[in-house]
């Protein structure tokens, strides 16, 4: 990795800082963020601006470029990469350390007196912007919205917008057409008295117009705005995209349908001009709805005595809450994803002995498994497949300069999943193809333990997730081991791989109540630096379960796996496994077995059957 | 209970809030908070304004009188109580039912325009301040600080402020001068760049100088405040108290020592007017520290750039964390209430037949076991001692009109502690002295369990105790049960029953983490409405421990009992019991018996001494 050389680059961002051009007055400092207009967690490359500036491309950083000084933000995970990637014109911010200096307390401690800090209003969310406006403030320095991005306007050949053909998705993959979706969604504004409700998360437009795009890799979206109003229904997208017949008779952009649920198609930049309209027009109690990560330019469109911040939308939380179709479809998605990865372990086998098998090449099979799928669209996200060492690298992908081949000497971890039209599927599992050493099944079985209290754990109808998080540990601290991440990350339905408002992790408190139809991921490892890494990751259902009494009539909830690839027998010292444990893995090998074994058999797949067989034999 | 009749009360605050003695401006409003000025949980009868202007006396409420009404919030443990002691001038707000209003949006719904709400500043916290300021100012009213309490006013006979003999601990009970605090806290005043400290919790003042009163019931604690400088210590309390020579020494209050140790002693009201000199004369650079639970009067004294508002003094964190005398301490404080304990179970057992023992006699008998032991100070909280239906109450206290007689058909349960010179106890023991019903005794059974989950998991240093939570419901959980409320509350030692800031229970994010040294309640239960209450509590330690591993050499923690009392053998049913658990329950009897037992002989308590022995035979 050789740096980005960005001499002449902050020589002209420094020039547009001057220039009338864009800003009528000089700004001293200006922010780059690393986000896009939505808050995506995955950004197209057209938003990949703080990469452009400073060259680092990981996945959180955030860039601040004064007419001295250039320094970039960023965490422990990519303190070596980010120190590669960027030449000595940047300084890196240790992000955690305690000698690094917050981006506020920094600029404050650099800038000459009255200065004025820029920053794209559309890329920073609203309470970023009020932190850093006050600290600013207080310093006797402004912050200033600068409406055109400096980074484009100095970005030759940058990527256009993409502006992807949409996908229209029926009710067979839905369940509910969008238009029940809009009343169901104007019932909880009525009811909370809300008149507008400004939809900026791309995951939220494509849920709730049974849409879906592909503007962003792994994940099925398309950049668009939507503006609810009680009776109103505004699509602000590219007009291209909605040339398309399908598109329109979806939509029913052509048809008089009920005037309530008649879309007014608009321009995607529109959105502002738009809202600024929708605003100077309401009345005196009328309230407007925006989430609380919205951009700060279009959350200050919105007058604050109508703006009502919103941590978890009505779409996030409708969205969450699987119905019928979709649990279904997960279901259908989840047992393609396992024959492909039965094939793939099969294969595996097979090739590795012939010392040809790397982590990228194990990843193109499986991503070839996959796309042979009916109804595939692509992956989920990118396919983390290490061996060895590498697996202890928690965000781990594989690249030609660390590549390395599988073999039966060291564990395989691959953390991989993908999109089908009829669900999102994301799946780990550890397996060695020789003989593990007894501190690796040790490991490989704490966290199998884990993994299974939380598989099996019976709680109260309205408990949070991060409540489950310990469960998961237990065993692992028991040894003195532990792992340094959250256990499981809502997952969307042929949407986002992560979405909100639900998990399980130690980190939040602010998670919303497990419901049954809700989808989580249950995810522990362990990470022994410089040697190995295991986790053992299946994507379950929040389902309902009898018990025996049922205090204060709250129902119980439990989980039910949708994944359902065995999990290596070779790896798990059953000693170590109470009845109950056993029992648990036995009853899931059975059911990974008839269900995913009935489909391998229809799809006249002998060898991942044979290997799926072999591995769901019960344990004693 | 027949209600309080308010009505000339209500007509003389009404004239009061017109009255320019008090006030230049009438209010139209006045709020009564049920705090005292340092946030104390249990109050001094002096500050019962609340109960006094409405004739609610429990816990938590919160008093709004207006021109034309009287309103009082309370939440749902209170409706009863409130609704039976208010009398119709009175209008009950039950907190927590949605169609209850805030006290703001009442408030905004019934003032005239342009209204004055009046509060006194020293018993509103001043986060509470802050949010009610906010509010009315939208709605076009203010908040006003009303410097003389208008209860107070019109409160003929009101007690007097108590001002009771000072206790001396000296190193045999504290391990640490009072000395050797201030210089370890003005070390951490140093680190973080911190001219002054406020100190306004009473346990936190008692705890610094080494010093105990009993100025509330159950806490010994006393009236004052303290301000520490880097090189200055002041002491605001009555200065009749000062008079006593023990004090005086114990302060070296005539002695010159150390210039930086020399204590300024001023009256207790005076905190206020030093406070505003020591502001007057601040560096531009000089930061003073208050706790954010402080009241808004002392709070505002500090200008805002100059305050830093801190959840958890330094004080809170260092008490917390006991020192190797403390835990000795601790240690036999609990072994001694042990022996009371034990005597009072055999003496139960022995006169409960007859027919005469109450929830009240038998609490009195234990009060009056307990005053046998050495260093008795009193008890640390009241009573909890509840048959049968009663025991569903978690918040029972047995009244005439409540107290029912113990018998051998109804579960019986005690929650009691006591204040001793070395240390503070609070343990709840269940038990039937006839046969229990298979459902007790299965409840009782998943109790235990949960009881045993936490007092023997081991976790990695740095856990917070809400983390742990959900480790003491897991069993209940299973069968469809729970409780509601949390696990466990830090414990003071001789210091208040209740202190933060650790414990455990999952309505907490901002607990600080576990460390070795701190001490913390374990206290599952179970609450069948009107048939039973079932809680297991031992007061526990948190210690290090040696696991298999150490990951990242963080060290591991777990808990050792100090709380030293059978648990009732009868109740459980051990085929619910894993080895591991009956192990534990052996092992926690086996150490009873070893350890309760040498003093019970000591202590020539024969019938304490058979009744442990008996109760503490192994289980298989």
């Amino acid at each position: 990795m050789s740096p980005k050389i960005t001499v002449e680059l902050l020589r002209q961002l420094r020039q547009a800082m001057k220039n009338s051009k864009y800003i009528a007055e000089p700004i001293q400092a200006y922010i780059v963020p690393s986000g896009d207009a939505h808050q995506s967690e995955y950004i197209s490359p057209c938003d990949c601006r703080r990469e452009f500036i400073c060259g680092f491309n990981g996945s959180a950083g955030i860039a601040i470029v004064t007419e001295q000084h250039a320094a970039m933000w960023t965490d422990g995970r990519y303190f070596l990469q980010a120190s590669q990637q960027m030449d000595n014109n940047w300084t890196l911010m240790k992000m955690g350390l305690k000698e690094t200096p917050s981006q506020e307390d920094w600029l404050i401690g650099i800038l000459p007196e009255n200065s004025r800090v820029g920053v794209d209003p559309w890329i920073i969310a609203a309470d970023q912007w009020k932190n850093m406006f006050k600290a600013l403030a207080g310093a006797g320095h402004s912050l200033v919205a600068v409406q055109d991005n400096l980074i484009d306007a100095i970005w030759d050949g940058r990527p256009h917008r993409p502006s992807t053909q949409l996908i229209t998705l029926g009710l067979r993959y839905t369940g509910l057409t969008w238009q029940d979706k809009v009343t169901a969604l104007r019932a909880k504004m009525s009811e909370r008295k809300i008149s507008w409700f400004v939809v900026t998360a791309l995951d939220e437009i494509a849920w709730l117009f049974n849409l879906r795009g592909s503007d962003i890799e792994y994940n099925p979206v398309f950049f668009a705005y939507a503006i609810v109003g009680l009776s109103t229904l505004r699509l602000f997208v590219d007009q291209k995209r909605l040339a398309d017949p399908a598109v329109r008779e979806h939509l029913q952009l052509d048809t008089t349908s009920q005037p309530e649920m008649s879309i007014q198609a608009a321009p995607y930049e529109s959105v502002y001009t738009e809202l600024l309209a929708i605003c100077a027009a309401l009345g005196p109690k009328d309230k407007v709805w925006i989430s609380d990560k919205a951009s700060c330019a279009l959350t200050q469109v919105i007058p604050k005595a109508h703006r009502t911040l919103i941590p978890y939308t009505p779409i996030c939380l409708a969205k969450a809450v699987k119905n019928a179709t979709e649990i279904e479809g997960m279901k259908m998605a989840h047992i393609k994803d396992a024959v492909a990865l039965c094939e793939l372990f099969a294969w595996l086998e097979k090739e590795i002995p012939k010392g040809m098998v790397t982590e990228i090449s194990a990843a193109d099979k499986a991503e070839e498994y996959r796309s042979q799928q009916k109804d595939f669209v692509g992956l989920s996200f990118p396919t983390i497949s290490s061996v060895g060492p590498n697996g202890a690298i928690i965000h781990y992908r594989p690249l030609p300069e660390t590549n390395r081949t599988l073999s039966l000497n060291e564990l395989y971890l691959i953390d991989s999943g993908a999109q089908y039209m009829d669900g999102t599927t994301d799946v780990t599992r550890t397996v060695h193809f020789g003989t593990p050493s007894a501190f690796e099944k040790e490991c490989f079985t704490s966290v199998l333990k884990g993994h299974i209290a939380v598989s099996a754990a019976v709680f109260p109808n309205g408990t949070k997730g991060h409540l489950l998080d310990s469960f998961a540990r237990a065993a692992l601290w028991d040894s003195g081991l532990d792992y340094l991440h959250g256990t499981g990350h809502g997952v969307g339905c042929f949407l986002n791989v992560h979405e909100g408002p639900c998990g399980i992790s130690y980190k939040t408190f602010a998670d919303e109540p497990l419901e049954a139809g809700m989808i989580v991921s249950d995810e522990p490892g362990y990470y022994e630096d410089g040697s190995f890494g295991i986790r053992i990751e299946n994507v379950v259902l929040v389902v309902p379960t009898k018990t025996k009494h049922n205090y204060r009539n709250r129902g119980s909830l439990t989980f039910e796996p949708l994944t359902l690839v065995p999990i290596q027998l070779k790896m798990i010292d059953t000693d170590q496994l109470t009845k109950r444990e056993r029992d648990w893995v036995n009853e899931y090998h059975r059911k990974c077995r008839e269900v995913v074994g009935t489909e391998l058999e229809r799809q006249g797949r002998k060898d991942g059957l044979d290997w799926l067989i072999r591995e769901t034999q019960p344990i004693l």
